[in-house]
Protein backbone atom coordinates (compact mmCIF):
# COMPACT_ATOMS: atom_id res chain seq x y z
CA UNK A 1 0.00 0.00 0.00
CA UNK A 2 1.72 3.20 -1.01
CA UNK A 3 0.45 6.63 -0.10
CA UNK A 4 1.83 9.93 -2.26
CA UNK A 5 0.66 13.50 -0.86
CA UNK A 6 0.92 16.51 -3.44
CA UNK A 7 1.53 19.53 -1.40
CA UNK A 8 2.95 22.58 -0.19
CA UNK A 9 5.13 22.94 3.44
CA UNK A 10 3.10 26.37 3.75
CA UNK A 11 -0.10 25.08 2.78
CA UNK A 12 -2.17 24.91 6.16
CA UNK A 13 -4.39 22.69 4.20
CA UNK A 14 -1.73 20.08 3.43
CA UNK A 15 -0.44 20.60 7.09
CA UNK A 16 -3.64 19.39 7.97
CA UNK A 17 -3.32 15.95 6.40
CA UNK A 18 0.79 15.77 7.02
CA UNK A 19 -0.21 15.98 11.06
CA UNK A 20 -3.33 12.84 10.53
CA UNK A 21 -0.44 10.80 8.70
CA UNK A 22 1.88 11.17 11.17
CA UNK A 23 -0.75 10.71 13.80
CA UNK A 24 -1.82 7.13 12.13
CA UNK A 25 2.00 6.36 11.35
CA UNK A 26 0.90 6.49 8.07
CA UNK A 27 4.48 6.52 5.39
CA UNK A 28 3.63 8.41 2.43
CA UNK A 29 5.86 9.90 -0.10
CA UNK A 30 5.91 13.65 -0.34
CA UNK A 31 5.88 14.82 -3.72
CA UNK A 32 6.19 18.86 -3.14
CA UNK A 33 4.07 21.22 -5.71
CA UNK A 34 5.33 24.79 -5.32
CA UNK A 35 2.58 27.05 -5.26
CA UNK A 36 4.19 29.97 -7.16
CA UNK A 37 7.86 28.96 -8.62
CA UNK A 38 6.29 28.41 -12.37
CA UNK A 39 3.45 30.45 -11.84
CA UNK A 40 2.12 27.81 -10.00
CA UNK A 41 2.49 23.88 -10.25
CA UNK A 42 -0.67 23.55 -9.10
CA UNK A 43 -1.80 25.08 -12.48
CA UNK A 44 -0.07 22.63 -14.54
CA UNK A 45 -1.56 19.99 -16.99
CA UNK A 46 -0.82 16.58 -14.90
CA UNK A 47 -1.36 18.38 -11.63
CA UNK A 48 -4.90 19.27 -12.83
CA UNK A 49 -6.16 16.01 -14.27
CA UNK A 50 -5.53 14.54 -10.65
CA UNK A 51 -7.21 17.62 -8.63
CA UNK A 52 -9.83 19.57 -11.41
CA UNK A 53 -9.60 22.94 -8.65
CA UNK A 54 -6.01 22.79 -8.93
CA UNK A 55 -5.52 22.75 -5.08
CA UNK A 56 -2.92 21.26 -2.58
CA UNK A 57 -3.28 18.36 -0.77
CA UNK A 58 -3.80 15.63 -3.13
CA UNK A 59 -3.85 12.07 -2.03
CA UNK A 60 -2.84 9.42 -4.03
CA UNK A 61 -3.30 5.69 -2.25
CA UNK A 62 -2.31 3.36 -5.51
CA UNK A 63 -3.84 5.33 -7.70
CA UNK A 64 -6.85 6.24 -5.63
CA UNK A 65 -6.79 9.94 -5.80
CA UNK A 66 -8.99 12.15 -3.38
CA UNK A 67 -8.60 15.97 -2.97
CA UNK A 68 -10.04 18.20 -0.52
CA UNK A 69 -7.81 18.10 3.21
CA UNK A 70 -11.25 17.05 5.25
CA UNK A 71 -12.38 13.79 2.68
CA UNK A 72 -8.22 12.86 3.03
CA UNK A 73 -8.21 13.04 6.62
CA UNK A 74 -11.91 10.97 6.94
CA UNK A 75 -10.65 8.55 4.51
CA UNK A 76 -7.30 7.88 6.71
CA UNK A 77 -9.93 7.65 9.60
CA UNK A 78 -12.24 5.06 7.65
CA UNK A 79 -8.86 2.94 6.76
CA UNK A 80 -6.88 3.00 9.76
CA UNK A 81 -9.75 3.93 12.63
CA UNK A 82 -6.78 3.71 15.25
CA UNK A 83 -5.32 5.55 16.53
CA UNK A 84 -9.17 7.77 16.34
CA UNK A 85 -9.39 11.18 14.93
CA UNK A 86 -12.47 11.62 16.33
CA UNK A 87 -14.53 11.15 19.61
CA UNK A 88 -16.86 7.97 19.68
CA UNK A 89 -19.67 9.87 20.73
CA UNK A 90 -21.91 10.97 18.22
CA UNK A 91 -22.39 14.39 19.77
CA UNK A 92 -19.09 14.98 20.48
CA UNK A 93 -18.09 13.61 16.85
CA UNK A 94 -19.93 16.54 15.28
CA UNK A 95 -18.65 18.98 17.88
CA UNK A 96 -14.98 17.79 16.06
CA UNK A 97 -16.52 18.22 12.90
CA UNK A 98 -17.98 21.60 13.24
CA UNK A 99 -14.80 22.54 14.43
CA UNK A 100 -13.37 21.52 11.39
CA UNK A 101 -15.57 23.24 9.39
CA UNK A 102 -15.04 26.49 10.98
CA UNK A 103 -11.69 26.50 10.10
CA UNK A 104 -12.01 25.05 6.56
CA UNK A 105 -14.61 27.76 5.68
CA UNK A 106 -11.95 30.27 6.55
CA UNK A 107 -9.67 29.00 4.47
CA UNK A 108 -10.72 30.83 0.94
CA UNK A 109 -10.14 34.23 2.97
CA UNK A 110 -6.80 33.97 3.03
CA UNK A 111 -5.84 31.57 0.68
CA UNK A 112 -3.77 32.78 -2.70
CA UNK A 113 -5.92 33.13 -5.11
CA UNK A 114 -8.52 35.16 -3.57
CA UNK A 115 -5.07 37.45 -2.73
CA UNK A 116 -4.51 37.18 -6.36
CA UNK A 117 -7.83 37.79 -7.45
CA UNK A 118 -8.22 41.14 -5.18
CA UNK A 119 -5.20 42.65 -6.04
CA UNK A 120 -5.62 42.18 -9.62
CA UNK A 121 -9.24 42.64 -10.20
CA UNK A 122 -10.41 45.03 -7.44
CA UNK A 123 -6.86 46.41 -7.35
CA UNK A 124 -6.75 46.51 -3.63
CA UNK A 125 -4.26 48.25 -1.88
CA UNK A 126 -1.66 46.49 0.55
CA UNK A 127 -3.39 47.76 3.57
CA UNK A 128 -7.03 46.84 2.56
CA UNK A 129 -5.49 43.36 2.08
CA UNK A 130 -3.80 43.52 5.40
CA UNK A 131 -7.26 44.35 6.89
CA UNK A 132 -9.13 41.85 5.09
CA UNK A 133 -6.97 39.40 6.52
CA UNK A 134 -7.26 40.77 9.90
CA UNK A 135 -10.80 41.65 9.54
CA UNK A 136 -12.03 37.38 8.51
CA UNK A 137 -9.06 35.93 10.56
CA UNK A 138 -9.54 37.56 13.68
CA UNK A 139 -13.58 37.15 13.52
CA UNK A 140 -13.41 33.50 12.71
CA UNK A 141 -10.48 32.77 15.86
CA UNK A 142 -12.85 34.68 18.30
CA UNK A 143 -16.08 32.80 17.07
CA UNK A 144 -14.50 29.09 16.89
CA UNK A 145 -12.92 30.05 20.21
CA UNK A 146 -15.71 30.63 21.75
CA UNK A 147 -17.11 27.33 20.57
CA UNK A 148 -13.97 25.40 21.65
CA UNK A 149 -14.42 26.90 25.71
CA UNK A 150 -17.36 24.69 25.42
CA UNK A 151 -15.80 21.55 24.77
CA UNK A 152 -12.30 21.77 25.28
CA UNK A 153 -9.95 20.07 27.85
CA UNK A 154 -6.23 19.30 27.34
CA UNK A 155 -7.13 19.93 23.56
CA UNK A 156 -10.00 21.36 21.58
CA UNK A 157 -12.48 18.54 22.25
CA UNK A 158 -11.91 16.83 25.83
CA UNK A 159 -8.38 15.65 26.63
CA UNK A 160 -7.51 13.62 23.41
CA UNK A 161 -6.09 14.96 20.39
CA UNK A 162 -9.13 15.15 17.81
CA UNK A 163 -8.90 16.26 14.07
CA UNK A 164 -10.28 19.71 15.13
CA UNK A 165 -6.46 20.07 16.55
CA UNK A 166 -5.72 18.90 13.25
CA UNK A 167 -7.13 22.32 11.90
CA UNK A 168 -6.18 24.79 15.09
CA UNK A 169 -2.79 24.15 14.81
CA UNK A 170 -2.44 24.86 10.88
CA UNK A 171 -4.87 27.79 11.18
CA UNK A 172 -2.84 29.57 13.87
CA UNK A 173 0.54 29.18 12.13
CA UNK A 174 -1.02 31.05 8.98
CA UNK A 175 -2.39 34.05 11.49
CA UNK A 176 1.05 33.91 13.11
CA UNK A 177 2.45 34.49 9.57
CA UNK A 178 -0.28 37.12 8.52
CA UNK A 179 0.76 38.98 11.81
CA UNK A 180 -2.06 38.50 14.00
CA UNK A 181 -1.46 38.15 17.51
CA UNK A 182 -2.32 34.41 18.52
CA UNK A 183 -1.76 35.02 21.80
CA UNK A 184 -5.05 37.67 22.28
CA UNK A 185 -6.79 33.82 21.91
CA UNK A 186 -5.83 32.59 25.15
CA UNK A 187 -7.58 29.20 24.68
CA UNK A 188 -6.33 28.41 20.94
CA UNK A 189 -3.34 29.56 22.13
CA UNK A 190 -2.56 27.24 25.15
CA UNK A 191 -3.99 24.14 23.06
CA UNK A 192 -1.70 25.23 20.16
CA UNK A 193 1.35 25.17 22.56
CA UNK A 194 0.58 21.97 23.78
CA UNK A 195 0.10 20.29 20.48
CA UNK A 196 3.24 21.65 19.30
CA UNK A 197 5.15 19.26 21.68
CA UNK A 198 4.09 15.88 20.27
CA UNK A 199 5.82 14.64 18.01
CA UNK A 200 3.49 13.62 14.80
CA UNK A 201 2.58 17.68 15.18
CA UNK A 202 6.58 18.64 14.73
CA UNK A 203 7.10 16.05 12.19
CA UNK A 204 4.50 17.86 9.79
CA UNK A 205 5.43 21.35 10.54
CA UNK A 206 6.59 23.52 7.80
CA UNK A 207 9.88 24.04 8.78
CA UNK A 208 10.52 20.46 8.77
CA UNK A 209 9.60 19.34 5.36
CA UNK A 210 11.87 19.02 1.92
CA UNK A 211 10.61 21.79 0.36
CA UNK A 212 10.59 24.48 3.11
CA UNK A 213 11.94 28.13 2.59
CA UNK A 214 12.24 30.62 4.71
CA UNK B 1 -36.32 12.97 20.21
CA UNK B 2 -36.66 16.49 19.17
CA UNK B 3 -34.86 18.22 16.14
CA UNK B 4 -35.24 21.82 15.75
CA UNK B 5 -33.64 23.41 12.55
CA UNK B 6 -32.85 27.10 12.93
CA UNK B 7 -32.56 28.21 9.17
CA UNK B 8 -33.61 30.33 6.25
CA UNK B 9 -35.52 28.95 3.55
CA UNK B 10 -32.96 30.92 0.84
CA UNK B 11 -29.84 29.83 2.69
CA UNK B 12 -27.80 27.32 0.41
CA UNK B 13 -26.50 25.90 3.83
CA UNK B 14 -30.39 25.51 5.52
CA UNK B 15 -31.56 23.85 2.39
CA UNK B 16 -28.60 20.98 2.24
CA UNK B 17 -29.86 20.27 5.68
CA UNK B 18 -33.70 20.23 5.11
CA UNK B 19 -32.61 17.80 2.26
CA UNK B 20 -30.91 15.60 4.70
CA UNK B 21 -33.65 15.65 7.08
CA UNK B 22 -36.63 14.56 4.86
CA UNK B 23 -34.16 12.17 3.04
CA UNK B 24 -34.13 10.28 6.42
CA UNK B 25 -37.52 11.31 7.11
CA UNK B 26 -37.09 12.73 10.33
CA UNK B 27 -39.43 15.38 11.85
CA UNK B 28 -38.36 18.55 13.20
CA UNK B 29 -39.70 22.07 13.83
CA UNK B 30 -38.51 24.55 11.50
CA UNK B 31 -37.67 27.65 13.35
CA UNK B 32 -36.74 30.44 11.13
CA UNK B 33 -33.75 33.06 11.30
CA UNK B 34 -34.06 35.96 9.21
CA UNK B 35 -31.11 36.88 7.95
CA UNK B 36 -31.77 40.40 6.98
CA UNK B 37 -34.72 41.69 9.33
CA UNK B 38 -34.08 43.43 12.61
CA UNK B 39 -30.13 43.90 11.51
CA UNK B 40 -29.68 40.27 10.81
CA UNK B 41 -31.35 37.54 13.39
CA UNK B 42 -28.48 35.39 13.35
CA UNK B 43 -26.26 38.52 15.16
CA UNK B 44 -29.02 38.21 18.33
CA UNK B 45 -27.60 37.39 21.54
CA UNK B 46 -30.10 34.49 22.17
CA UNK B 47 -28.85 33.13 18.92
CA UNK B 48 -25.04 33.21 18.68
CA UNK B 49 -25.44 31.40 22.64
CA UNK B 50 -26.38 28.62 20.30
CA UNK B 51 -23.79 29.30 17.01
CA UNK B 52 -20.97 32.00 17.88
CA UNK B 53 -20.06 32.08 14.60
CA UNK B 54 -23.76 33.65 13.99
CA UNK B 55 -24.23 31.29 10.80
CA UNK B 56 -27.00 29.70 9.95
CA UNK B 57 -28.03 26.53 10.12
CA UNK B 58 -28.26 25.61 13.49
CA UNK B 59 -29.63 22.02 14.82
CA UNK B 60 -31.14 21.85 18.58
CA UNK B 61 -31.63 18.22 19.06
CA UNK B 62 -32.64 17.81 22.80
CA UNK B 63 -30.53 20.43 23.83
CA UNK B 64 -27.47 19.25 21.80
CA UNK B 65 -26.22 22.11 19.90
CA UNK B 66 -24.85 21.83 16.47
CA UNK B 67 -23.16 24.07 13.24
CA UNK B 68 -21.83 23.95 10.25
CA UNK B 69 -24.24 21.86 7.67
CA UNK B 70 -21.73 19.33 7.00
CA UNK B 71 -21.16 18.33 10.46
CA UNK B 72 -25.39 18.63 11.09
CA UNK B 73 -25.52 16.19 7.94
CA UNK B 74 -22.58 13.29 8.74
CA UNK B 75 -24.59 13.75 12.78
CA UNK B 76 -27.73 12.45 10.74
CA UNK B 77 -26.08 9.87 9.36
CA UNK B 78 -24.29 8.53 12.37
CA UNK B 79 -27.59 8.54 14.53
CA UNK B 80 -29.87 7.24 11.55
CA UNK B 81 -27.83 5.54 9.03
CA UNK B 82 -30.48 4.14 6.71
CA UNK B 83 -31.01 5.22 3.98
CA UNK B 84 -27.33 6.28 3.73
CA UNK B 85 -25.97 9.38 2.80
CA UNK B 86 -22.71 7.89 1.74
CA UNK B 87 -21.34 4.42 -0.42
CA UNK B 88 -20.22 2.23 1.70
CA UNK B 89 -17.24 1.95 -0.36
CA UNK B 90 -14.39 4.33 1.40
CA UNK B 91 -12.87 5.20 -1.81
CA UNK B 92 -16.38 6.73 -2.87
CA UNK B 93 -17.47 7.50 0.27
CA UNK B 94 -13.89 10.17 -0.25
CA UNK B 95 -15.39 11.40 -3.25
CA UNK B 96 -18.55 11.77 -1.85
CA UNK B 97 -16.89 13.67 0.83
CA UNK B 98 -14.56 16.00 -1.53
CA UNK B 99 -17.65 17.28 -3.65
CA UNK B 100 -19.30 18.19 -0.53
CA UNK B 101 -16.17 20.29 0.62
CA UNK B 102 -16.08 21.66 -2.53
CA UNK B 103 -18.93 23.23 -2.69
CA UNK B 104 -18.60 23.94 0.84
CA UNK B 105 -15.45 25.70 0.93
CA UNK B 106 -17.10 27.70 -2.27
CA UNK B 107 -19.66 28.97 0.32
CA UNK B 108 -18.03 32.35 1.56
CA UNK B 109 -17.44 33.46 -1.65
CA UNK B 110 -20.86 34.19 -1.80
CA UNK B 111 -22.26 35.25 1.17
CA UNK B 112 -23.84 37.87 2.93
CA UNK B 113 -21.37 39.14 5.33
CA UNK B 114 -18.45 38.69 2.49
CA UNK B 115 -20.87 40.85 0.39
CA UNK B 116 -21.55 42.94 3.20
CA UNK B 117 -17.86 43.65 4.27
CA UNK B 118 -17.14 44.14 -0.25
CA UNK B 119 -19.34 47.01 -0.24
CA UNK B 120 -18.70 48.51 3.01
CA UNK B 121 -15.35 48.32 3.38
CA UNK B 122 -14.25 47.94 -0.15
CA UNK B 123 -16.26 50.29 -1.72
CA UNK B 124 -17.14 47.68 -4.96
CA UNK B 125 -19.49 48.67 -7.54
CA UNK B 126 -22.60 46.39 -7.95
CA UNK B 127 -20.37 45.85 -11.25
CA UNK B 128 -17.76 44.55 -9.40
CA UNK B 129 -19.46 42.33 -7.06
CA UNK B 130 -21.72 40.50 -9.71
CA UNK B 131 -18.26 40.17 -12.21
CA UNK B 132 -16.97 38.36 -8.49
CA UNK B 133 -19.83 36.07 -7.69
CA UNK B 134 -19.44 34.75 -11.56
CA UNK B 135 -15.94 34.40 -11.47
CA UNK B 136 -16.18 31.98 -8.35
CA UNK B 137 -19.18 30.58 -9.10
CA UNK B 138 -18.54 29.75 -12.37
CA UNK B 139 -14.87 28.71 -11.46
CA UNK B 140 -16.14 26.25 -9.18
CA UNK B 141 -18.39 24.69 -11.01
CA UNK B 142 -16.42 23.79 -13.74
CA UNK B 143 -13.89 22.58 -11.78
CA UNK B 144 -16.77 20.11 -9.55
CA UNK B 145 -18.31 19.12 -12.71
CA UNK B 146 -14.96 17.85 -13.66
CA UNK B 147 -14.95 16.25 -10.65
CA UNK B 148 -18.13 14.52 -10.86
CA UNK B 149 -17.72 13.63 -14.60
CA UNK B 150 -15.25 10.81 -13.32
CA UNK B 151 -18.07 9.30 -10.97
CA UNK B 152 -20.77 10.53 -11.65
CA UNK B 153 -23.97 7.65 -12.58
CA UNK B 154 -27.83 8.79 -12.37
CA UNK B 155 -26.27 11.28 -9.48
CA UNK B 156 -23.15 12.67 -8.56
CA UNK B 157 -21.20 9.36 -7.21
CA UNK B 158 -23.00 6.46 -9.15
CA UNK B 159 -26.66 5.96 -9.50
CA UNK B 160 -27.89 6.35 -5.76
CA UNK B 161 -28.63 10.01 -4.15
CA UNK B 162 -25.54 10.97 -1.62
CA UNK B 163 -24.26 13.92 0.16
CA UNK B 164 -22.99 14.98 -2.95
CA UNK B 165 -26.20 16.10 -4.38
CA UNK B 166 -27.71 17.30 -1.34
CA UNK B 167 -24.74 20.05 -1.79
CA UNK B 168 -25.13 20.18 -5.17
CA UNK B 169 -28.88 21.60 -5.17
CA UNK B 170 -28.53 24.31 -3.23
CA UNK B 171 -25.22 25.20 -5.11
CA UNK B 172 -26.96 25.58 -8.21
CA UNK B 173 -30.12 27.11 -6.83
CA UNK B 174 -27.93 29.95 -5.94
CA UNK B 175 -26.12 30.42 -8.73
CA UNK B 176 -29.07 30.74 -10.75
CA UNK B 177 -30.42 33.22 -8.22
CA UNK B 178 -27.12 34.99 -8.91
CA UNK B 179 -27.71 35.38 -12.48
CA UNK B 180 -25.21 32.43 -13.78
CA UNK B 181 -26.54 30.25 -16.49
CA UNK B 182 -26.67 26.64 -14.90
CA UNK B 183 -27.18 25.20 -17.66
CA UNK B 184 -23.73 25.20 -19.71
CA UNK B 185 -23.12 22.93 -16.57
CA UNK B 186 -24.73 19.70 -18.44
CA UNK B 187 -23.67 17.00 -16.36
CA UNK B 188 -24.23 18.89 -13.23
CA UNK B 189 -27.78 20.54 -14.79
CA UNK B 190 -28.80 17.04 -15.69
CA UNK B 191 -28.04 15.37 -12.07
CA UNK B 192 -30.24 18.95 -10.96
CA UNK B 193 -32.92 17.87 -12.93
CA UNK B 194 -33.39 14.11 -11.63
CA UNK B 195 -32.59 15.13 -8.40
CA UNK B 196 -35.55 17.82 -8.23
CA UNK B 197 -38.08 15.81 -9.05
CA UNK B 198 -37.42 13.76 -6.03
CA UNK B 199 -39.81 14.11 -2.87
CA UNK B 200 -37.63 14.51 -0.29
CA UNK B 201 -35.76 17.39 -2.49
CA UNK B 202 -39.46 19.20 -3.18
CA UNK B 203 -39.98 19.62 0.19
CA UNK B 204 -36.81 20.78 1.53
CA UNK B 205 -36.92 24.00 -1.51
CA UNK B 206 -36.95 27.39 -0.25
CA UNK B 207 -40.29 27.88 -1.87
CA UNK B 208 -41.90 24.92 0.22
CA UNK B 209 -40.91 26.98 3.74
CA UNK B 210 -42.74 28.81 5.91
CA UNK B 211 -40.48 31.40 6.00
CA UNK B 212 -40.44 31.81 1.69
CA UNK B 213 -40.71 35.44 0.37
CA UNK B 214 -40.57 36.03 -3.63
Amino acid sequence: MTFKLYNYFRSSTSYRVRIALEFKSIKYEYCPIHLLNNGGEQHQTSYRDMNPAGEVPTLDHNGKIIGQSFAIIQYLENLFPEPALFPKDSYLKAIAQQICENFNCMHPYQNLKTMQYMEKELKISPEQKQKWLQHWITKNLIETEKLIEKHAGTFCVGNEVTAADLFLVPQLFSADRFQIDIKQFKTLSAINTRCLELPFFIKAHPKNQIDFQS
